[in-house]
C-alpha cells in the first residue's frame, strides 16, 4: 500500500490534470521527469523503478523502458511516444494515485523541488494572432496588415531566451531612439519601456519532417501540451528595430514559461468553439473540420506583484484568438520548414475587446501614455525594477477544474 | 612512417587551411569529426586513437581525451575548447601531414565520405548588413530604414532549415499574393520566385551567458570559424509575409552551408580593413579597436549550373559588408540574449556596387523583371526546377591560397 495524496482545495494539479515537468532535488540533483499532484511532485523514474518487476506495464514497453524514458533531463523522449501510449501512462498514474499505490518515497513536496525547462527545445516561433491585440498595437506595427486575415502571422524567436518560471528576468540594455519611439537620436542603454505579454505556449510531440506539411485534421497528434508563456518585451528596443525585419533584441532577453506541461488529454474536456467566426477561411490547410472543438476554453490572468501587493492587470481567454493553435501549427508546417519534438510555439498575446482584457501594457496603457490606476492609488505604466508578473491559467469549474500553475518572474534591474 | 599526402593544384584544402567537419563512411557510419587535406578527409578519432599511447599530447588533455572530443557527431566539444588548445591541435595536424606521420588508414578519399552538419546548432540568426543589398532590396523592404546605419539589423532564422551542402532543397509551397508582390489575392501553392542569397556564416565557440554582453575586442575568442551560406529565399512568400514580423516561411524551407568550417586561425592571414569607412560609429560596443584587421578578404562567387553548363552569376567579397562579423556578433550579444557554442550567425547577403556583384537574383534581375542573359543566350530570372546554385569562397593567392570548398544544392520541384 502506498501513500494517500490529499489534494488541497484550489490546487491546479488535481487528478484531472497530471501535467508533466522536469525537476531536481537536493537528494537527486540530476534533472528528471515528474508529474504534479496536489502539493507534491511524483518522481516518475522512481515510480517506474519501483514497478520494474512488472513486465506487463505498457506493452510493448516494459516498466524499465518507461523508467529510462522518464530518467532524462527533458520530456522529449516521452513526448515522442505514440499519443495512445502517453494517454495510457497518464491513465495509469491517475489510477495509481487514486488507489494509493504510489510509494510515499516517490512523492516530494513541491516546496523541495527545483523546476527546469520541461523540453529540449530545438525551435521557438511566436505568433501574432489576436485581432484585438493586433488592432491595439497598430500604432507600432503600422496598422493591421492585410495578411493578418488570410493566415496566422508568425516570427522566429530565440530558443536561448526561454526560461522556466520562477526564474527572474533582467531588464535588457539595447539600442533605442531617445524618444522611446520609432525615430529620434539613437542611444544605447537600459530599456525604459519594459512590458509583459500574456500568451500560451505549446510543445510539438510527433515531429513533422523537413519538407513535409501537416493536415489540420492531424494537429492533435502533433501537440504534446500547453504552458503559460510571458513574452517579456522591450517596447523602446522594439520601436528601434522592428522595421523591416521584425522583433529581435526586444524579445530575445527573456521568455518565461510555466514549468508543468498540461497535456491535450487533460485539456480535452475544455475543447470549445473559437470566439471569432471565420469559417469562410480561404485556405484548405487552415479550415477546421470540427469548429465546435477548434480550440480550448482556458481562462487567463496576468497580475502585478509590487511591494508584496498583488493587482490583477488583465484577464483573457485562449479561445479569443483569431487563429487557433491548430491553425497556427498547420500554417507553420505548410511551407515545409520541419518541426521537431520539443519545438515550442507561442500563441501570441491574447487580448479581449474591453478594458481589463488587454494582454500587454503597451495596449493597456496606450503606449505608456495612460497608466493603469489601481484602487489603492498604485499606478502602472511600464514595469519598474523588482516588479513581479504572474500569469495564471484555469479550465473548468468545481471538481473538474484544472490549472497550469503560475508562470512568474521578477524583473531585475539592468546590469551596470 | 605514415602516408604522404599530395595536394592537387587548385585544392581549397591546403596545409594552410585545415578546416573541420563531420563525416561518415560506409565503414564507419556513425558521424564523427575530420579535417580535409587535398582530396582526403583525415579521420580525427582514428588519428588520435593511433596516438593514444602518447600521453603528452596537448596537456592537460591526453590524446585519448582528444579522441573522445572528435569521436562525436558534431564539432561542439572541440569548438568549446580554449582557442589556444584548438590552435595547438591545428598546428600539430599541419606538422603531422607535412612530416607524413599520419597513418594511411586515417585518410579517406573525399569521394567516399558523406558530409553532415558540422555543429549541433542551438540558435540561428541572419543579418541584413550589406548597404548595397539593402539599397537594392528597398522596393521590398520599404526603403533603407534609418536604423540600418546605427547598428547591424538581424532576425532569427529557423535552425531546422539548415542543411549541409550538397543536400538538395525543395521548392516550397506557401501563401503568396497572386501578383507575386505585396498585395493582390492570396493563393496557396508552389513559390514562383525562388532565389538564392550569397552569404557567409560563422559559428560561436566560447559561449556568452544569457544576460551577459561581449566587448568587440573579445569577438575573436567567440568565433570558431566560417562557412559559405546560401539563404535560399522565396520572394513571393516573402512579399506576402514580410510586414510586420519579417521573413519566416520565405526563408525557413532551406539554408545550405558548406560543410567544412574554416577556422579563424586559417583566416588570420587574410584579415583586412572593411570597405566601408564608418569609424564615426556611435556605439562603443560596435567600435573597432583595430580597423585595419576588422574583417576578412574572402572572394566569393555564386554560379548557376543548368543542363550541365555552369554560369557565374555574381562575385562578391566579405569585406564589402557595411557591418563586419565582429560588429554583428557584438551587437547580437549587446542585449543579453545569450549565445551558445555552435550557434550560427549568417552575415546577410553580400553585394557590391556593380552589375555582376549583386548577391541575389531579386537584386540582379530587378525583382525578376530583367533576367540575366548569359553569352550563350541562356536566360536567368528566378530559379527553375533542377537548377543548381554553387557558392565558392577563396582567400589569397598562389601557395598561401585557401578555400571553403563548394556550397551547392539542386532545387527540386515542389511536392505534389
Amino acid at each position: 500500500m502506498g501513500f494517500q495524496v490529499t489534494i488541497p482545495e484550489g490546487s491546479p494539479f488535481t487528478l484531472h490534470n497530471i501535467p508533466f515537468g522536469v525537476i531536481s532535488t537536493d537528494a537527486n540533483p540530476e534533472p528528471h521527469c515528474a508529474t504534479a499532484i496536489g502539493d507534491y511532485a511524483l518522481d516518475l523514474p522512481s515510480y517506474f523503478h519501483s514497478k520494474a518487476s512488472d513486465d506487463k506495464c505498457f506493452a510493448p514497453l516494459s516498466c524499465e523502458a518507461i523508467h529510462d524514458i522518464f530518467n532524462q533531463p527533458s520530456l522529449n523522449a516521452f513526448a515522442a511516444l505514440p499519443s495512445a501510449t502517453r494517454t495510457a501512462i497518464r491513465a495509469h498514474l491517475i489510477d495509481a494515485i487514486q488507489n494509493s499505490t504510489v510509494p510515499g518515497l516517490c512523492l516530494i513536496s513541491l516546496f523541495r523541488v527545483r523546476m527546469h525547462l520541461p523540453m529540449r527545445i530545438g525551435g521557438y516561433s511566436d505568433f501574432f494572432c489576436s485581432l484585438e491585440h493586433c488592432q491595439n498595437c497598430s500604432s507600432m506595427t503600422g496598422g493591421v496588415a492585410p495578411n493578418f486575415f488570410h493566415a496566422p502571422s508568425v516570427y522566429n524567436g530565440r530558443v536561448s531566451s526561454i526560461i522556466p518560471s520562477p526564474q527572474p528576468v533582467r531588464r535588457p540594455k539595447g539600442v533605442t531612439y531617445d524618444t522611446g519611439k520609432g525615430s529620434g537620436n539613437p542611444v544605447y542603454g537600459a530599456s525604459k519601456k519594459l512590458d509583459f505579454e500574456l500568451e500560451m505556449g505549446y510543445f510539438v510531440s510527433e515531429p513533422i519532417a523537413h519538407g513535409e506539411t501537416m493536415s489540420i485534421d492531424d494537429a492533435r497528434e502533433h501537440i504534446f501540451g500547453f504552458v503559460l508563456l510571458n513574452d517579456w518585451s522591450s517596447r523602446d528596443i522594439q520601436a528601434f528595430e522592428m522595421n523591416p525585419l521584425g522583433p529581435f533584441h526586444s524579445k530575445g532577453f527573456g521568455t518565461s514559461i510555466s514549468p508543468w506541461v498540461v497535456t491535450l488529454d487533460a485539456l480535452a474536456p475544455f475543447a470549445c468553439e473559437p470566439k471569432h467566426d471565420h469559417s469562410a477561411v480561404e485556405f484548405e490547410h487552415l479550415r477546421w473540420k470540427e469548429r465546435e472543438v477548434g480550440t480550448f476554453d482556458v481562462e487567463l490572468t496576468a497580475s502585478l506583484v509590487r511591494e508584496q501587493k498583488r493587482y490583477q492587470v488583465t484577464k483573457s481567454n485562449l479561445r479569443w484568438l483569431y487563429w487557433s493553435p491548430y491553425q497556427q501549427l498547420a500554417h507553420h508546417a505548410s511551407a515545409g520548414c520541419g518541426l521537431g519534438t520539443g519545438d515550442l510555439l507561442g500563441s501570441g498575446t491574447i487580448s479581449g475587446e474591453r478594458e481589463g482584457e488587454l494582454g500587454c501594457l503597451f495596449e493597456a496603457t496606450q503606449g505608456g501614455e495612460k497608466p493603469i490606476r489601481f484602487e489603492d492609488g498604485t499606478s502602472l505604466g511600464y514595469l519598474e525594477d523588482h516588479d513581479e508578473v504572474v500569469l495564471e491559467g484555469w479550465c473548468g469549474e468545481g471538481e473538474a477544474r484544472i490549472g497550469f500553475g503560475e508562470c512568474t518572474g521578477v524583473l531585475l534591474p539592468a546590469s551596470k
